[in-house]
């Protein structure tokens, strides 16, 4: 199985979902799924800034004893997204429009992190 | 009504809260209850270093147009940390070990931070 049905399989069962994406903590995207994507945003982008914060935060993790990282969300007025760690160099980013479920897309990223670490 | 007895409800409501705090984005704390500190884990200094995350994120909002920044979760391993926007310059942020109850501490922060803005 590659990357990208496990991507797919994200966007389609959580209600919302617009993206899912396979990321380094370089902000280089190593495969993607995209359904849709709202108007405006440049879905890309905006994890580009995103893996920039969320690797200043595993570097400041290690100093505040706070533990690894494991998962990250940040809700805007106009986009959800959840990140979920997947090993060192990699994590799992999912952009979901505001009125989408949360609680499902934090369960699902949660379930195929591990299957996504199988193949890297 | 203080900040406090807000901070202190939320704490009190929330299975597995540790800490809940008012702080302004330049990382200093308004008014914190703290409930208990996990071990060897200094939440002043983390809540410095998350703020300073949410102020790059809150910048970055603008030029991604994903609107403003109203929610954003950090969870570690040993910690989760919920933060909550309630105006411009201050956020509410709750510290929960990592069997809370998340859901109900992302209500109660959404509940709450109205309240402590009429405050402000």
């Amino acid at each position: 199985m590659s990357f990208l049905t496990h991507l797919e399989a994200v966007v389609n069962s959580v209600e919302g979902a617009l993206a899912c994406s396979v990321m380094g903590f370089d902000g280089i995207a190593v495969e993607t799924h995209t359904k849709s994507s709202p108007e405006d945003i440049e879905l890309q982008n905006t994890w580009v800034e995103y893996a920039n914060v969320l690797s200043q935060m595993k570097s400041a993790a290690e100093l505040l004893k706070t533990g690894e990282i494991s998962e990250v969300s940040i809700n805007t007025e106009r986009l959800i997204t959840l990140m979920r760690m997947v090993s060192p160099d990699y994590f799992l980013v999912l952009a979901m429009s505001p009125d989408g479920n949360y609680g499902k897309g934090r369960y699902v990223l949660r379930i195929t992190a591990p299957k996504v670490k199988a193949e890297l």
